[in-house]
């Protein structure tokens, strides 16, 4: 029987040559596949308080947008600089080369609510840095991370776990 | 008790002057009012087949993840040009100004299947027509399209319904 993993195609040279896109649409246009990744991106946090779930921009909505559902909790997005209407916060984290920005809602987390991040991928762990920092910033209390993917050489877990986060990840690829 | 429409935030002069933008973040950071919200997107198509779940990018791939779980389907994102890795096909919209294309993976459909489309806005109805145009170029059957937020005064249903489309819009809201 299929995993998750098995469900997840991997594309050469895309977004540019050299990188093998680990691409997860194809998990998600799969009934059975789609359910079982968010069963198991929650697991680890069965029984614990979630107050909101933030989902990262772009496909990290398409999760957070199943998992708050599923929760019957809001849903919270951090996007890239530029696209939020109301009064933001923003965060810069390094990309290889240069640097990015992600925004959140101000008025979105609570002092004290309980959080909840997700996104497909996990590299470098830069984005998700940023995410824990706006969240902080505002108050808020990350319960944990929920990936689909894992890529270990490039060291996002170990950057999050050293900064005391819970980390889940249900598969990893080698090879960039 | 507040409806959906209450949940929703008007913000001026986003993303320009002159702009009254309708912001649905509000909505979906509530827990009550998000699942309310999911819950009449789906109302109109209860008891029909729908086999896969397509979001227009991005707010819709917060919606359209969460619909396709509950519905325990697949999940379709269709995207601004060049962010899918697969092979796609592309589909060009008029802008106010100039024009914008769509993609989406060519093998994310099947002939025959059935489709719904979730978006947060109807406004002209140009990307959710692109939309239309993509899912039956690859063979797709499009049951309905539910939105949240419908301008009318944008024209975006009539569109649609001059399309033969049946369409679901939770409020409506008038000034731009």
């Amino acid at each position: 029987m299929k995993d998750v993993k098995d469900y997840i195609r991997t594309i050469a040279d895309f977004p540019h040559e050299g990188i093998m896109f680990r691409d997860v649409t194809t998990l998600f246009a799969d009934p059975r596949g789609f359910r079982m990744a968010i069963d198991q991106l929650l697991h680890p946090w069965a029984g614990q308080q979630i107050d909101k779930v933030v989902g990262l921009e772009a496909r990290g909505f398409i999760l957070g947008g199943a998992i708050a559902h599923q929760l019957s909790k809001g849903f919270v997005p951090i996007r890239k600089k530029g696209k939020l209407p109301g009064q933001t916060i923003s965060q810069a984290y390094k990309l290889e080369y240069g640097e990015a920005v992600m925004e959140m809602h101000e008025d979105a987390i609570q002092p004290g609510e309980k959080v909840l991040i997700v996104d497909d991928l996990l590299a470098t762990g830069g984005t998700a840095q940023a995410g824990i920092q706006l969240i902080e910033r505002v108050g808020g209390e990350i319960v944990g991370l929920s990936f689909i993917v894992d890529l270990p050489e490039l060291g996002g877990r170990k950057l999050l776990e050293s900064l005391g986060m819970n980390v889940n990840v249900l598969c990893e690829f080698e090879g960039l």
